[in-house]
């Protein structure tokens, strides 16, 4: 369907295209407080999960002070002053073994062999590197260094102590945080469910990926590709049968995935006909309805945001690089938002610096983003745009990346150093 | 076991200690030659896995070209010098759905409606946007805007063309590039299968994470955070079950995770004599044998690096810091190696830049490894050093990445920009 109905404009004839970030306000203000529920499940499985509640420490780290070096524990004041000139001499009366506790008490004037990881002996409170002694025989040790009180000792909860606080809630569990939580003995842990993502693609030309298109039909590119944009921001995507863009097939299958999952995406059409029919639908589940209807982004203007009670809805552009840009743009941080989780706010995007290799002019007021090759010359890196349509998956595909264009810009110069932030 | 023996000497007495950088050369020109094999598997299943063969486009995308707007498909010539002040006319004699192919041919002087994406009819070779047209009737349209051949069209092929290389071998598949594939009707793809890591604990001191120790006991930390490393480097991690470090329960069950896997990590105790043990087992798995033993490293210094055939396997330190560093340097550019994947070469690793919060030391002839904290003050972002030890591995869990004090370094003062690589 074509007709003259100009949707960038509200009913007063009043542009209604907003920039990325009042969208995004607008979006993540309602999403403040939604979370998905909380599971609880084993620390093998918690990789990459997202901690729903905070893990104080149920033990000391190490439970007891141990030896940070193989060497000889001692008490520290018999060491004193010890060096290559004028070296102390300690008798050997006992050793530690791995995994046993220490036999008795050292006597002054005495020490006890020590291995790396080896809990130090009642009255120990240093240890002597090896590298630091010289065997007289298998009785006697030469100490050509003196230790002070606590040297090459981890003490009993230096790692982490009684009650402290591991983890707090919303931190994703990297591989260290999980080895962090089995130093502790936890076993089960609380975490977020997974954000589930229903992608439905709309469109009576569109046709599953392993068909044959006939003349005007076209393979869904954008299900499969926005399943992985999904996965890799650590949900779970739930794929929907290909629909109709009439409203009494739309309807009904968008209702059923809103009722099914935390958000929910549809990719279709991109002619006005469609996106009005998006509109409809979307504020046919409201409240609260249609809450963006266009950005001023290139690609992805057209992107439509909406919300059914509490869950987001984005009407994402057909061209597959609009909607991906979208996807970036929009739908990750509604994802990261409703997983609880707080790295966003702790840790930056991965970006590198690069040099455009040429000019690119963009229209002020406009944010636009350019996907771009890189290339290294000289342990510099050279950041060449992709110029192809939003059409073009294969642009997409080609880029390593992608740089930003503001609004306040109208263009950026070749040798420029921009920040180009990475398709990992 | 504590003995006097230093094994950072060869038998000549000359320090066998090498640089990060000399052992990588050893470990991977030995893998050149050795990839995993293939498998495969539907298209839906592929993301995130490595191609194995270079795929080369089955059809033309598009099949046919298509408009990129919503307008009037015309003959270009018929609306050149067209503009507000004098625009042209052309008679509506057709409309073109989504999804069908076009009826008929326009004649000169006419066009056919048309929408984002669909196939244009003959006779027409450009799309007038709906946005420079007026409406005079239901049969006839004012072309405010004339346009040339090919403008607001996608030609056939030129998002990608029939038998262009669509993807090289290597390629990591990311969502776009499984997206582009679902375009061209790709429905299987041959892939590397993922890399096998067989991860083992020894030590008579380590116990399940999951039991209470018993003085002098430990739990298990570096089997989970190394199974988390695996499976964030894309691979596969077998956990297998805590081994004695005697050598007759050790060398078999190091022999049998080399038979089952593609790479073999153990981890355990840091004293010299399970160093000595690792050294004696890797050996007895050869040739090669041990390749590797001792970097200029901190921490990560005493790892070990052999392979037995074609299986490289790693003796990493106990210490849960250390063995977590040595795995980011040598037992993730193994695992790349070995998966066939290409992206190492492509793209650069995720990496920030910050000013370092204070001076830090270092010993020249050594790489250090200094965990960090991130934090954004007015946009900058300031890297503050964890200096616990690398016993300790709350300090990795509180940090956001890590930067590097190369050998001919001595040091860093305050407000350095550094690299910060980071810990995602």
């Amino acid at each position: 369907m074509v007709d003259g109905t100009n949707t960038h404009k509200d009913m007063l004839g009043r542009s209604s295209l907003i920039s990325v970030q009042q969208a995004l306000d607008i979006l993540l203000g309602l999403l403040v407080e939604i979370k998905v529920a909380a599971e609880s499940i084993p620390l093998t499985e918690a990789f990459d999960r997202v901690l729903a509640e905070p893990i104080n420490s149920p033990v000391n780290l190490p439970t007891e002070a141990r030896s940070t070096m193989d060497g000889f524990a001692v008490r520290a004041v018999d060491t004193f002053g010890a060096s290559q000139s004028a070296p102390c001499y300690l008798n050997i009366t006992g050793e530690v073994k791995m995994g046993e506790a220490p036999q008795g008490e050292i006597p002054q004037g005495c020490c006890y062999k020590i291995p790396t990881g080896g809990l130090l002996p009642s009255g120990a409170d240093g240890v002597v590197m090896l590298e630091q002694t010289v065997p007289v025989d298998e009785t006697m040790i030469e100490i050509v260094k003196g230790v002070g009180s606590g040297v090459n000792v981890i003490a009993k909860g230096e790692d982490i102590g009684l009650g402290e606080e591991a983890l707090a809630a919303g931190r994703l569990l990297r591989p260290q945080d999980v080895g962090l939580l089995a130093g502790l003995g936890v076993v089960e842990v609380k975490v977020f469910k997974r954000v589930r993502v229903g992608i439905l693609a709309t469109g009576d030309e569109i046709i599953a990926h392993t068909k044959v298109p006939k003349p005007g039909q076209i393979r869904n590119i954008n299900s499969l590709a926005l399943a992985g944009q999904v996965r890799r921001a650590g949900g779970v995507s739930i794929d929907y049968p290909i629909v109709s863009d009439q409203e009494d097939i739309f309807l009904p299958a968008l209702k059923q995935a809103v009722q099914e999952n935390d958000i929910v995406l549809f990719s279709g059409g991109s002619s006005v006909g469609v996106r009005d029919l998006g509109e409809q639908v979307i504020q046919a589940l409201g409240p609260p309805g249609i809450l963006v209807h266009g950005v001023t982004l290139k690609p992805g203007k057209p992107v439509l945001i909406g919300m059914s009670d509490t869950t987001p809805i984005f009407g994402l552009p057909g061209h597959p690089v609009s909607a991906m840009v979208c996807f970036d743009f929009f739908v990750r941080p509604a994802m990261e938002s409703l997983s609880g989780q707080m790295r966003q706010a702790e840790i930056p995007s991965p970006w590198v610096e690069a040099k455009l290799t040429r000019n690119l002019n963009s229209a002020p007021g406009r944010r636009d983003v350019v996907r771009v090759k890189l290339m290294k010359e000289n342990d510099i890196w050279y950041a060449d745009p992709i110029l192809g349509k939003s059409g073009s998956i294969s642009t997409l595909s080609r880029a390593h990346g992608y740089f930003q264009i503001d609004e306040d810009s109208q263009g950026v110069t070749e040798n420029t150093t921009i920040k180009v932030y990475l398709y990992i």
